[in-house]
């Protein structure tokens, strides 16, 4: 079983780190992040051990997942390229999101804190804490986007079964959640659920906040995916030349690419991330620093963005709904080691449906994306090893899909 | 990985198989279901081979299955127990009904057939054929009980996902259908949709019905799971003293509890078949020859019975809403050898709950009786081995857990 990170940060020199960062206040992550997070938020060393009750928690959640050959997708696709399939849907909790989850909750009891506030918006970050929370004993609140505490009931049950308190926001229970509802804001927003979170936990001593994607130590911790894969690979003795996932804010796309792109650094011929062509952050967004928010309000970094202002249009995809991209993940892609393929929703779903019938998975509107990639890459050349990532389990989100069926 | 099924009818002296299917007439089974199937439903073999396309189709759907030693569990309990779940929700599909699908399904596909006619209630039935199906690029027609038909809404996108057609019954595809609807029959049951697939495949030469329960060769094809278990346990030099499973039918309870009785017949101690106290089949029916279907045409088999024209109150756990149990387990209950637990949907939703709060795990309404007892089994003894299924994945059915909540 792997038991270190791959700390990303180190793929990267001292200057860029501090040209990224510049405009970073470190003493904000230590107000809602356990200490320990905070110290892998700076650490430049290359490896983190994963402490061992870690790793039970890492087994006990369906680590290590699965790498699977797809035979019948290359059949139906008359390929005679490879492709694999790295397995986050999984997991437990359906997502990739959880190997980020597990350590912040972890260190954050370590530290004697009591309380996980998080925000989430379709839920799947929300259903990560929630049972990380659990796991580590741990009370957990979180505050679902109104709209989606409405429309994706399922995901809302499955973090009470968790034992989280799931809050509609905005909400009666913080200033800023008052606030926004006497404006008449009845959806919501992820901004506007992580002010309440942010209320709540600076107003408090033992809460921490489970952070979901974007910052560099979740892109760390997911790390255990690309380095699973790595020994996966090896132990067939095959070494990948096309990398393909899909980019959201790029936690789970930096957590499997990087370590490969690591690895392999002489062999690997393409990095490929996709997004959704309505949402073209990577695409057609701009290097420059800004806000991770939604607001204007935090911490500027340099990445890809659309603008913080950007509204993402309503999607199936609600993980691809975010403006700009991992500054880890804009670097590269900047740098020009990672290419960007952006696509449209229908052909995306489609391709996704073609995958249920071939390989019998049904996975999240998100890795739609990567199939339809891998599909387009397949028309393209030969006798590649294809290595993809499906990053999350499609069965909460079939609704997704009825359109289409 | 386990390469060949034990014949569940070899469990049995041929004495009392002749008794147990005095009544049945295998001509019925040759026009529903491929040669192959029929053949194993006669054979006394003790072990039939799985073929190596299917070993395949096994790992294709997430075979092996984890055998989960519930550590957090076992501490919430205070309990020095160990306990052991074998995970059947890891599978692709959800549900342990997998097993047995698609062996029908190949041995169908191999002998010329083109396509899979079958009924299902809530869904897991269907989902487990159209699943087998489009991975022997079958055609899939699922007739769906109406009632179902619009409730589980995601169980019926599942299933079209994998490129079913899935049809409200009574439908207007069929003269029994027809006959139904023009009766004001709305709701639909199981016995009238079974009545309109035999009516599609007796009048075809290329259509076939893949069975979900009760059979003989059901439980042998999922035996698949309690071989699994010797080997998993045996990997940790560990017998197993109590082992503990629910019963709808009996087919997942079959194929999981049947290979440890018979390996390991001096050791085990007690092995417990749980049931809803509202449908007490094996505590409460009577040992005797009835109709498996609830109209009283088909065969009658010698097995325990609340009678054929019972009508299952609603429950949660549809999977548990039905009058009778399998021959085969009736007849180990009948002889002592499986003793029998019934218990109140409340405590057992309730005990699911706590599962997922110390292990992580979203369990079928279902399998919550199984947690239930091994609960109440923690109360009365120790330092034993506790062996248990999780037949499913709750995903899906995470409604039935929201008024506890």
């Amino acid at each position: 079983m792997i038991d270190r990170w791959l700390n990303v940060r180190s793929l990267l020199s001292e200057e860029k780190l501090a040209q990224i960062y510049k405009y970073v206040d470190i003493d904000t992550y230590k107000k809602v992040h356990p200490a320990t997070v905070v110290e892998h938020a700076q650490s430049t060393e290359r490896w983190i051990n994963i402490p061992s009750p870690l790793l039970e928690s890492y087994k006990m959640i369906g680590r290590l997942t699965p790498l699977q050959r797809a035979y019948r997708l290359e059949k139906a696709l008359s390929t005679n390229n490879k492709i694999f399939l790295k397995r986050e849907d999984a997991l437990s909790n359906g997502s990739f999101k959880i190997n980020s989850a597990l350590p912040q909750a972890y260190y954050g009891k370590l530290e004697g804190k009591s309380k996980v506030i998080t925000e989430t918006g379709a839920g799947q970050t929300g259903v990560a804490a929630a049972l990380a929370a659990c796991l580590y004993d741990l009370e957990c609140d979180v505050y679902m986007v109104r709209n989606s505490f409405k429309l994706k009931k399922l995901r809302r049950l499955m973090m009470e079964m968790y034992g989280a308190k799931v809050i509609a926001s905005p909400s009666e229970f913080t200033k800023s959640g008052k606030s926004f509802l006497s404006k008449g804001e009845v959806n919501g927003s992820i901004a506007l659920a992580t002010s309440e979170v942010m209320e709540e936990i600076l107003s408090s001593n033992d809460c921490f906040n489970i952070a979901g994607s974007l910052l560099d130590f979740v892109l760390t911790y997911n790390t255990i995916i690309g380095l699973e894969v790595i020994k996966q690979l090896d132990s067939q003795h095959i070494e990948p030349d096309i990398v393909i996932g899909c980019v959201g804010a790029g936690s789970s796309f930096g957590g499997f690419s990087l370590p490969l792109i690591d690895h392999y650094k002489d062999r690997i011929e393409r990095v490929i991330c996709t997004e959704s062509s309505s949402i073209p952050t990577l695409s057609k967004g701009k290097y420059c620093y800004d806000y991770a928010d939604g607001e204007g309000e935090g911490d500027r970094y340099l990445m890809y963005s659309l603008g913080y202002s950007f509204t993402p249009p309503p999607m199936h995809a609600s993980g691809l709904r975010y403006h700009a991209a991992s500054p880890i993940i804009s670097h590269f892609v900047n740098q020009g080691t990672i290419e960007v393929q952006a696509y449209e929703e229908t052909s995306a779903l489609a391709s996704a449906i073609e995958l249920a019938r071939e390989e019998g998975l049904i996975i999240s509107p998100e890795s739609s994306y990567t199939i339809h990639a891998i599909k387009k890459i397949c028309e393209q050349c030969n006798n590649k090893n294809i290595v993809a990532i499906v990053t999350g389990n499609g069965q909460l989100d079939l609704e997704s899909y009825s359109e289409h069926l």
